[in-house]
């Protein structure tokens, strides 16, 4: 059979087209909800078959998703191998998690295996979602989980032994640290290559902002370039293959608003594990409007992270934060890049809140060397930013990078004044970001929220 | 926009085609998980949305998969209204059933219809139906799920007090009870409309069996003609929509082979609900290579049975038999409608197995007669049968349904003798099962497998 694609977008389900009137069709008994495995030479792609009664593929071809035909790399005409896929062997493993057993290592090995693989169906797939959100995944088992979504996809090595990085959990807008602390971090000369996601749900992600300012999109080699000179980089961590289990994942676990605590830490420690981290700062934001509500289930978090972690050879320092309000006074690409630039310049209205938690943040992390004292590492980044030494630094990364020119945010412009006098008590850091996100970010980069006030001023 | 219909067999999820360069794609963002909303003179339709760049739709034409389009119900052409579709409230309550929350009888009843007038994605659809297999549900769940699913679907109503009807749970081959009992039961004069399914994964289901000897495709005016002269029926239960939520259910638990003990108990329940039965005996066979491994199970699902069934003002009584081995000779439609003739004929060679088996089935149901004493029932029964008046009865039946000319067995055959002498200790449902389908089961009618030898037998 000769492949073609239909230019379907099937959202990351390999979905493969066979008319009902083909030779294979009417050959074979099989329900719609059969995979089918296509091969050549040697190269193999699984996918769901979808039989169809239109003419929009000749006979004797066979007709891949957008999705399936760029996983399979083939060009159109290739020659193909048709067959019946085997049962996936490793569902059975999933039946059993669902019954509530325990599974091992080698069991979430072939999972994920076969995830990456693209042998289990959306529901397959949200049937292994739910089982392992369902209760509490016992913790040896996020460390199994964790383990095999690294062994499962590209691992970059580094010529050194400490690689650190810093991830926040999310939920707080406008919390752009990782901007700040890089440079910081870098300046001081330990390695991190911060490789940042793009905004899922949120009005922008770091990868957006950096965006704004650089271009964000580095391949190995310059990467590795850049961090060789710089100690740093700000990357979007999706031009790598690192964890895939994790993506494919994530794409059933979106729609669904499932917050697996399991599964969340086995994705995070399994990215930062692929990229060669070895000490990672992990911000955890608490407030009411926040991902995480109460200090005691931070604080669950935090232990599942420090066990996971020292399983995977990897040191983490989690560090629970104010999560009651946005950071920063800008929210949404342009805004949020204004915001960190003026607080690398030490400008006079540089929000102050940004400033101090990206200070914080950054002296755990320079606490990492063994050469610094516990409790000295602050100081250490304060006197880098002053110094005006983390400015530069980020110049140097943006010049490597590839500099844009910052747009200008939104002409159109509408300032929300209260109706009476009083004191801000409360913002809610959710509809804040829905906000922004009406108002077009991050598509729009120069789109977002300013807030003129924050919690405790008159207005 | 204009519908029409895509030739795609999407497996009973409504999927909906839209041109990626129609004013309502470009006017909108959206993930390809986004779902959609077609209306029409208060009509509506949901579908997921999946985003095409072929030229199979012209422009201002929204495509619908098979299965949407027949459940739509609108000629070709029709002109429609298309809107994203709000969020699907009930799945906030999934979500919590994942958490481990007990759901309430407003809960499942929100959950069902939204399943019912497909609201539900095949993910949200499988995250309930893990949810809910993972760990029992508790058993008033079990009673909200089966009573929202009668509410959601057709109820066949009857002038009678009491509607019996019996249910297999089902695993051993050949076990076609129910084309004995139904006549029994008939001639005896208690009403007995009995539907039953076609083979799901064995080689043969009673409507596949009553298939090769009568049309089972009864409309609910027919059957209510037939059960008034006769009694009883036996016909195929798709062609009604009792609990059609089951159905929708059942397209994601197949491919995952999930064993919901609640679920099960909630389908069988629901369908039998709806059809109107009042009194019903159910029939769990335990055995080595059964469904039902073990008398302890066996026991907790008669509970369950019990307790489910008087919530909903029915009555069940719950036997357990032996599943050891297949019952009767035959396995396959022709083969095992062979049995069934010789069972109602009172042939010598008739198989003893089921010829017993039928008679105490249908003596239990004779005891729902408040005339018949606990006891009597069997000995009534074998004198129905061995009088011949149930034979006489299945005759009616077959008539009034439609009679088909029994076909002959297939006329390829090979017998399998033993390598050496002995007496067979055991036989294995699923394997026989198995030997039946690949020999064609019940695609082809006249296709299975002749037992010569039963457990006990000489070789």
């Amino acid at each position: 059979m000769k492949i073609r694609m239909v230019k379907i977008d099937t959202f990351r389900e390999n979905v493969i087209f066979l008319r009902k009137d083909s030779e294979f069709c009417r050959a074979q008994t099989f329900s719609p909800q059969t995979k089918v495995e296509l091969s050549w030479n040697g190269k193999t792609l699984v996918g769901l078959l979808n039989t169809i009664d239109e003419p929009f593929l000749a006979k004797g071809e066979v007709g891949l998703c957008e999705y399936a035909f760029e996983k399979f790399g083939l060009p159109a005409g290739t020659d193909v191998k048709i067959r019946h896929m085997d049962p996936v062997k490793s569902v059975d493993l999933v039946r059993k998690k669902i019954h509530g057993e325990i599974l091992d290592e080698e069991d979430y090995l072939q999972i994920v295996k076969d995830i990456v693989e693209n042998r289990y169906s959306k529901v397959e797939l949200t049937a292994f979602v739910v089982a392992c959100a369902h209760g509490p995944m016992e913790r040896e088992e996020v460390v199994h989980l964790a383990k095999a979504m690294v062994e499962t996809g590209d691992v970059i090595k580094w010529d050194s032994e400490m690689i650190v990085d810093k991830h926040c959990i999310g939920g707080i807008p406008g919390n752009r640290t990782t901007m700040v602390v890089v440079p910081i971090v870098a300046a001081y000369g330990l390695l991190i290559p911060k490789t940042s996601s793009r905004s899922i749900t949120s009005p922008a992600g770091t990868a957006d902002t950096m965006d704004a300012l650089a271009d964000v999109h580095l391949d190995l080699k310059k990467m590795k370039e850049i961090v060789s000179k710089e100690n740093g980089c700000l990357g979007w961590g999706g031009a790598f293959t690192l964890a895939p289990a994790d993506d494919i994942i994530i794409a059933v676990e979106r729609p669904l608003s499932i917050d697996a605590q399991g599964q969340m830490i086995a994705s995070i420690l399994s990215k930062k594990k692929a990229a060669g981290a070895t000490h990672i700062l992990i911000d955890i934001p608490v407030g009411k409007s926040a991902k995480v509500t109460s200090p005691l289930y931070a604080n669950q978090l935090k232990k599942l992270f420090e066990y996971v972690s020292a399983k995977m050879d990897m040191f983490v320092d989690v560090i629970i934060t104010d999560g009651s309000e946005p950071i920063g006074r800008g929210i949404g690409p342009v805004l949020e890049a204004i915001d960190v630039l003026k607080v690398l310049k030490n400008e006079k209205d540089a929000p102050k809140d940004l400033w101090d938690k990206s200070v914080e943040l950054a002296g755990r992390i320079l606490e990492f060397d063994p050469k610094v004292r516990g409790g000295e590492g602050r100081k250490i980044a304060e006197e880098i930013l002053l110094s005006g030494k983390a400015y530069e630094k980020m110049e140097r990364i943006i010049e490597a990078q590839g500099r844009r020119t910052l747009k200008e945010p939104g002409p159109l412009k509408r300032e929300i004044v209260a109706y009476k006098n009083g004191r801000i008590n409360e913002i809610n850091n959710q509809k804040i970001a829905k906000c922004a996100k009406l108002a077009g970010a991050p598509e729009d980069a120069g789109a977002g929220v300013y807030l003129l006030k924050r919690v405790g001023e008159k207005v």
